[in-house]
């Protein structure tokens, strides 16, 4: 028996619902932020079908979730897959924790398969890859590889002032599983991540497999400007620091300098905080963050530029500054694994193609590591971090299908 | 002895101090909104120094807080004077409680000096004149003076989802007072508000009282707008449906037709939501309120088309909505009273000028049961609405001199 025969439709759509009771909300989609007690209950729930399996499960000291299959060669680095369970605040079903479950489905189907590997397949689900209660996102594997440093990121707070170090603490008391010894991070023969496009391409070719070639790179800042607090009804404008005004002038130049003619670069602007928000007093702060990405890094240093620029023009009369939190570099996949992937939806008669990344992914850190790719599945008119994510049974299945065949390979190289 | 001459700066100013302490901020002002806990501390301080003095007191059922001296006649309408004792959330100590502690102080200044006058006056804090917790703001003189209906008062809630009729009674739990029978509103002779300008103009043209002639109208609205959730990354531009994005084309355009050469029109955005709020989801909501004031109400139609204009033009492809919240007409003070505040200005010698409000006051809404006026004294570079609102003890002290000659021969006409 085949191991992509062992895939089990409705078994990985089940495990889906199951994982969208957890911080489910009221319209279909899922809050289940970083280390919150909904991400505490999804970590005991994939722990409790791994102790059904058989299969070992261990953590690190960033939290990152570990469940292994054992391999013929008990000392050769494994074959990892995964993804991550954390969602955004009005997040969807699909965004990360498909990777997850497929890369479980994968290792339930070698096993129904009966199949050996000589190398050991793990499912790892990474912590904190929204980034949007603790910044930087990507946060587990980033630091699994090396990227960030252990104790800068325990130390990170959220919005509320949490410390990450202590909401982890609570995570792993809620969800305690085995904690390896020493500083996340050990050696991986190869690296494979599953996740829904999260944009339209798939859906508009009528394909039902991504070919991943890489990740467009990703920078993000926080622009603050200071104004000063003035009643709303006397202070005439000549007299004004009214720091929104200050934004409006900001972003609306921003928005113009990031227009590029195809349409590749993504800028957008999240998350806005105006104080001290009365109607009747002109702002005297105001902040928010800037999210720009693109395939090339020349291009994201060009418009780095741009937007530094626009902040020393516009902001008078109100001090301002930008400041960039984070540099992701564009990455580009491992030509076998490419290579792999492609080989093995063909052989299973899977319409694909191949394209890069517009979000970024665990993948991106953990392709410094060791060969890595990634397997793309359509999702309905592309939108996600949307409660109203969705995808089709089939769709997931084939993309564990082919996830299943190339950890098989690779295992066995 | 002349009722003004009874007037004690430093009795004044040590009840600003005594009343700062109630909501005190780190910075220096007050975090005093209205119907809180420390709104209803200011009461029952007010209610102590006019119960030491052998005051009358009472409130009605919006809780406004009525202090009466006696007059000869009984039976006579008084003559009011006050403002109000709310706070912005980061307000200033005399914003207000300037105008109600004068008025205090004028009372006591005629008991003093020995003075019986024909007509009882009276000194009151208005509830709710700031709007900033609950809208609309002035709503105690409002009901008052019939402008707004009492129930429909009652029914409005604070951001949070706390209604006001519960926040009135919690307050008058804490700040208990005899409850005047029946809706508020009674027959007053005529009404004197002394307050900061909350503007610099007196103090660039180093005049001590500004003679108030009017107050200009003022308009409040919110927009709103519905995006669609997206992923920053993979979304591109042409396929996003970003909320904040056409904010920002809003705001700006706003901004610029509110560009007035003689700089008279007053426009804010002080508020300002995005929904989400997460640094890598493209906003599906965005919502921000315009605060606009102008002397003449034809300029302010004007405007308010175009500012509709702009909603309808800039939005798409998000859909868009204006919603007009409130809508107070310029206001003209009584001729007599303007006559007076000034004659009483000259013969204390005290340097005055004549000018309109650039804010809204309770007077506005009084101005339309009696004849009414204002007195404006300086504060320091015209910051009002600011924790750094600041004013002289010899300024406040002559607003308090000027209010109390004209409170003697109004109540003597």
């Amino acid at each position: 028996m085949a191991s992509s025969s062992a895939v089990k439709a409705d078994r990985l759509w089940q495990r889906h619902a199951d994982m969208a009771k957890l911080g489910g909300t009221q319209k279909g989609g899922v809050n289940r932020q970083a280390l919150s007690a909904e991400d505490a209950a999804a970590r005991n729930l994939l722990a409790s079908w791994a102790k059904a399996r058989g299969f070992s499960i261990f953590t690190d000291a960033i939290g990152n979730l570990f469940v292994q299959r054992a391999g013929i060669d008990a000392h050769a680095a494994p074959v990892m897959s995964g993804s991550h369970m954390d969602s955004q605040p009005t997040g969807g079903r699909f965004d990360g924790m498909y990777g997850v479950l497929a890369a479980f489905e994968a290792l339930e189907a070698l096993d129904d398969a009966k199949i050996r590997t000589k190398r050991p397949v793990m499912a790892v689900a990474w912590t904190n890859e929204e980034g949007s209660r603790f910044q930087p996102g990507a946060m587990g594997s980033a630091v699994f590889a090396g990227h960030n440093k252990l104790d800068e990121m325990l130390a990170v707070k959220d919005w509320k002032g949490v410390v990450l170090k202590d909401a982890l603490a609570e995570t792993l008391k809620a969800a305690p599983a085995t904690l390896r010894a020493g500083p996340p991070g050990f050696a991986v023969d190869s690296y494979v991540e599953a996740h829904i496009e999260q944009g339209p391409r798939l859906e508009n070719e009528k394909k039902t497999i991504g070919v991943v070639t890489g990740i467009q790179g990703s920078r993000r800042y926080i622009v603050e400007i200071s104004g000063e607090e003035a009643h709303a009804g006397t202070t005439p404008r000549a007299a004004r620091k009214d720091a929104f005004a200050a934004a409006t002038r900001i972003a609306a130049a921003m928005y113009e300098a990031t227009t590029d003619a195809d349409d590749t670069l993504r800028f957008t602007i999240g998350r806005v905080e105006v104080a001290p928000g009365s109607p009747n007093t002109v702002p005297g702060k105001a902040l928010f963050t800037i999210d720009m990405r693109h395939p090339q890094n020349d291009v994201l240093d060009a418009h780095e530029q741009k937007l530094e620029d626009i902040v020393a023009a516009r902001a008078a009369p109100c001090p301002a500054t930008i400041t960039r939190i984070t540099n992701v570099a564009p990455v580009d996949f491992d030509l076998a694994v490419i290579d792999l992937v492609r080989a093995k939806a063909d052989g299973l008669k899977l319409a694909h193609m191949d394209m890069p990344s517009g979000a970024g992914h665990d993948a991106m850190h953990i392709a410094k590591l060791c060969p890595a790719g990634m397997i793309f599945v359509p999702c309905e008119r592309g939108i996600s971090h949307n409660e109203a994510e969705n995808a089709t049974p089939s769709d997931l299945a084939a993309g564990a299908q082919v996830l299943v065949e190339v950890l098989e390979a690779l295992a066995n190289r």
